[in-house]
């Protein structure tokens, strides 16, 4: 009868470490998610940033305001100085092509800094703007970017100029 | 000899799952790390930085320009309409001595909205300016919060006007 209690103290020894290791495995499993949940790269998201910001001063341009208001989320601010926040798409293209038709003809965008994580980006930034090749003011901004159909959309969008004003 | 033999392999067997175990800790300890990590709450963020405004406010209306610069992280930019961007506490004390020297003798400031995690969060709010009890600015403002000694600290600070340039 020795042998049978031994392979069953040993069965019981095992069992005794079930638990642990399952529970090791729940824990590995969660351990997983977390590592997929954090496989959001800052790097690639500035890189994608920065793309972005080379459309809109395509679209920008080419006086493309319908697509410019696109680039932007459905739930985005434009937060011009001069103006109370200037609030979703449609009013969004009506404030760029204002500034298109007060003789803006191009906007160039310079990417500082970034910050956040998978879903928001804020990114610190510098601009110029012309009228045809002369640089007629420099300012900074911040802009909130949200993911939104797979896209890095402006969601905040403000600038102030360096000059002093006239 | 039986006994011997039935403890040693008794203890084998424990030390086969030693690793398991061990294993199992180590990932218990990240997950607590991870799990620790996410205790962060937007909600409490957001009524830390309420505080901090009003104690933005409260040094403003006290002309404590020391104060107030002491409220931004060391690596602070202060991005005001009509300057570039200004970086550090010395420098912002400045130009928070100006705004004050100007007659702004009052700020009210309204957080509307908060988003980000641990370490950097990005507050969306607006501003009123006063010169004793007459509101003279509205403004909106984008402000990025960074933990320093404990402390939401102003990092990154950007804000216009509402009105239209006289």
């Amino acid at each position: 009868m020795k042998k049978p209690t031994f392979f069953l103290t040993q069965i019981a020894m095992a069992l005794l470490f079930v638990p642990f290791v399952l529970g090791c495995n729940e824990k590995a499993e969660e351990t997983t998610e977390t590592a997929s949940a954090s496989t959001f790269n800052l790097t690639t998201a500035k890189a994608e940033i920065v793309d972005a910001n080379k459309e809109f001063a395509t679209l920008f341009a080419a006086r493309d305001s319908v697509g410019l208001a696109n680039l932007y989320s459905q739930d985005a601010k434009f937060m011009m100085n001069g103006s109370p926040a200037i609030s979703g798409r449609n009013n969004i293209q009506s404030a760029l092509s204002g500034i298109m038709n007060s003789g803006i003809s191009r906007v160039d965008l310079i990417t500082i800094d970034v910050w956040g994580s998978e879903g928001l980006v804020t990114e610190e930034g510098e601009l110029s703007l012309f009228v045809g090749d002369q640089e007629v003011d420099k300012g900074k901004y911040i802009v909130l970017w949200k993911k939104e159909d797979g896209k890095w959309r402006l969601f905040r969008d403000i600038f102030n100029s360096n000059l002093s004003p006239k």
